[in-house]
């Protein structure tokens, strides 16, 4: 079920990065739906800004409309693969490279493509904002946004990490499960599928673990239903794993970009290490585009709870 | 499915912290195992270790096993409540104390169990704690440990949050699943389902959204399927999404007890405040306890992968 | 996920014949209902009809209740086992019955629970009708009832088969959904998974692979949003899959017990061939009995359609 | 969940019947099969056979495989309509023809799509069909043949029904699960999901209802483990829920198709009937065509249980 995302809008992406197209099937969108194609062409520009590679982008739709109104039926589209370059990962195909995934998808599968990371690659978060922008469209009610900060000065010779902090204003209260379908586990869980992230909290986060609970425990506003039910929001807008009706407020840690544009280590099939050209470059923009792909999950994650 | 953790061995619990009992079923657990009990009496007692209520947890055994052996159909068990005491929360009925899920589940179901929290007790832990002993004995290879950390001197009028640390010594290569089922994103959720967890991250961790691409990749030790693939653990074990041999290394957040000592001002379902004492201690142990649930929930996280 | 029927309505059942008990986790139950407990009884004692074996039945509730009103967590229960007699399947302990899962349990699961079928004995249609009840009583507007036939008189010698056929009436049109989840496959296979089944019809069922198009289709009485759609029923209530207003109708087919009181050539697991008395009788009730899992099957995939 | 089919080889299925294409999502289809094409294209013309639409149902391949060999990720395909002629049935948008899901698509979702079923038209069997032809090539040990009876004579003016008989040999001992997921439920489901199946039966199936237990159990043959393990198949292979190593039998009744030649009595949204031409023709390959579709879920049903 690895390809599925969700339960009642659920999303199944398909397409390596090197093959002829990546796209998803949505099933479980509500019919009548009127489409805002441009707001999820202005989500794709978002997504490949500064990108290494430069694709049209262009989402072809096969079902699930009818004159750009949803039916009710899955919703499936594509996007055609335009700058597939294989030549240039032929050098790479018996070595693993440090950092990415060709090491355990080799392990995992014996197996592994190595035109650029077949499903591993950043390619395949193409499908996530197509949907994500679908599934936003369908809560107006509800507004995503991010922040992101990365080193203040981009280092002359490499990639740096960073962090997306995300907003979620206008959750109704009481979205979420006890136990184990915690609304904050199914955030983390959301968020640590995308590529590089490595960590999450949820509002204080891991500033709580030094807190009193004097300090971190939310006060009462007054009133109940409200917005605004406490004064602080230290948890996040969920308490017992089910959203107070707050802000849902997270942070999602990025490790840096590990296809380095100076020579790196590879480790051969064979065991022996070689130092080779990845093809990596400096990248400023990584944190920015994973931004916003925490939106586009955000808002997978949020619908599959309405 | 909020009740139930887990694909191929699945644990779905029942009980109210003040209801007859809690417990769950297990379904997914081979045949021939001679199950360890005082293991699991041991995880019991570390889970109890200077808890505010104090139950001799004495598990039933209802089916699932013969003469010690488990049958390979689901096992059933239920553990008493022995100390329950709903008239301590007499006073409460109509308020909300702050921090806790007590008002979410107002909003979510109209309705709350006021004696203690109900499910989102922290007594439902008993069953994860038993259920992870359980998935622990048939991963011999695997060995899962932590520490924790808290604040050094427990504050005089108040609780305290902390961080627990995992190593999770003998995972095998190849463990997760692309996309959606990566293993940290799997990991996370289990985490974040704990009571007060707050933040998750592996490896690296927010430490790695500083780093430069240079410091941050792991460089290959040099060998193929090896258990010390690379020199250093900055991704804890987890590349694309699939562990990679090293050890799997996280550390998850705690907020503090948000049941107080001192009075607090509660929220009346009219929607004025009251200072009220709800019951809290000084609780000096919180995340010692914690770790036990962390080593529960690894372990039936990992065993939904093997 | 074998031990767990639906959805919504989620019965997790657990217990052999010759265990300590059977029982079931009911999660997705509603809070607030008051549940009728000899409604439930009143079914285990039609369940029981005839039965070769007596027991008790006493349902001991775990969870989920409060003064017999539902809390909305999941209801947990027990039936303790009372007149296990392990003893009287000693001397099968290598054998195969014909007829009997022995066989097929051995060969999965290299292993099997001699004592009286273990989970594949129809003791564990005590929970499936526990659960079937407390779901009807949470669809008052549906009834569902049962007629049985089997051989007009019992031959001497043997047991017999039998069909129930079953009418509910009060479903309300839109059950059901497109392709993989359509009403009539739910029912197929929950009326399948009931111990000897062997056949399922809707409506005409093999009856209308000999009708013309123009005997077959029903004609619209005239009204939409009706209870009588359609002046006749032969698609037993369900159209493309989901349900158009009409009663639903369908039959399930049931081979005879194969427990015979005659000595029957059994199997050894050394690959021989020896006549053993298997501890059969004349059982006159098996349909009728047969006749309760059905309506509680029907019962439990309704209610997780709803 | 209702378009995606199995839990292991999972198949999510979308498009219209008059909307751009058809195809589906295949997850779970392991890496290094050197697909078939010209088998996969010969299952599509057996099921156009005589069909009233002709199409090219050329396949194309979006993903999953390169060279022609899988690649382990998900496997992705459409098949363009070609021959969509939504003009036809303008005439209809406001009626609900007798026999079809026109009324209770309209009833549970408000809304219909008018041109020629949409998703419940017999268009969407080109997906299973596709798919079951891949997994038929996973499993080379496995036969599966059908035979299919429909009315000798086929009526002068009218489309008949009838039955498809179907035989898998090769199917090891062992599948299927206890409980809720015995492989004759699943088979069951699977048949009842196929456009106008209305009845299934095992082996002796609705025979077996009027047998003695003596003359139903299938005896012995001597041998544990053979291919031959019973003198008689009357269970249909299926023991227990679980498959035995005999072929394993079924019979799936289909009624006759509803689209009449001749003009029928057609329900008006607004309650009135009217007399109408629908489009229907002499149809006399309908069960032959279902019984490719049959073959087609069986080797779904089969594959997700290996």
């Amino acid at each position: 079920m690895s390809n599925t995302y969700g339960n009642k809008f659920r999303v199944t992406t398909y397409g390596e990065s090197h093959g002829p197209a990546v796209g998803a099937v949505i099933d479980g969108c509500p019919a009548g739906v009127a489409l805002d194609m441009d707001a999820i062409r202005r989500q794709l520009e978002r997504r490949r800004y500064g990108a290494p590679r430069q694709e049209g982008d262009e989402v072809e739709w096969l079902s699930g409309l009818k004159d750009g109104v949803t039916l009710g039926t899955p919703l499936a589209f594509l996007v055609r693969n335009e700058d597939a370059r294989p030549d240039d990962y032929a050098r790479l195909e018996h070595f693993f490279r440090p950092g990415h995934a060709d090491y355990t998808y080799y392990i995992k599968y014996g197996y592994r493509d190595h035109r650029g990371g077949g499903r591993s690659s950043a390619r395949e978060t193409v499908c996530r904002v197509v949907a994500g922008a679908v599934a936003q469209q369908l809560m107006s009610e509800v507004t995503i946004s991010t922040q992101y900060s990365s080193a203040g000065e981009l280092p002359a010779d490499d990639t740096v990490g960073g962090t997306v902090s995300c907003l979620i204003e206008g959750v109704p209260a009481g979205l979420g499960e006890p136990l184990f379908g915690k609304l904050n586990a199914q955030l983390a869980a959301a968020m640590m599928s995308i590529p590089s992230a490595i960590g999450f909290e949820m509002g204080a986060g891991f500033g709580a673990a030094t807190m009193k609970g004097s300090e971190y425990i939310d006060r009462w506003s007054g009133g109940v239903g409200t917005e605004n039910v406490t004064l602080t929001n230290h948890c996040g807008g969920i308490q017992g794993g089910i959203s107070n009706g707050m802000p849902v407020e997270f942070r999602v840690a990025f490790h840096p970009v590990v296809s380095l544009p100076q020579p790196v280590e590879c480790l051969h099939k064979d065991g022996h290490l070689e130092t080779l050209t990845v093809g990596g470059r400096h990248d400023r923009y990584h944190i920015a585009r994973a931004a916003v792909v925490v939106e586009a999950m955000a808002a997978l994650c949020l619908i599959n709870q309405l």
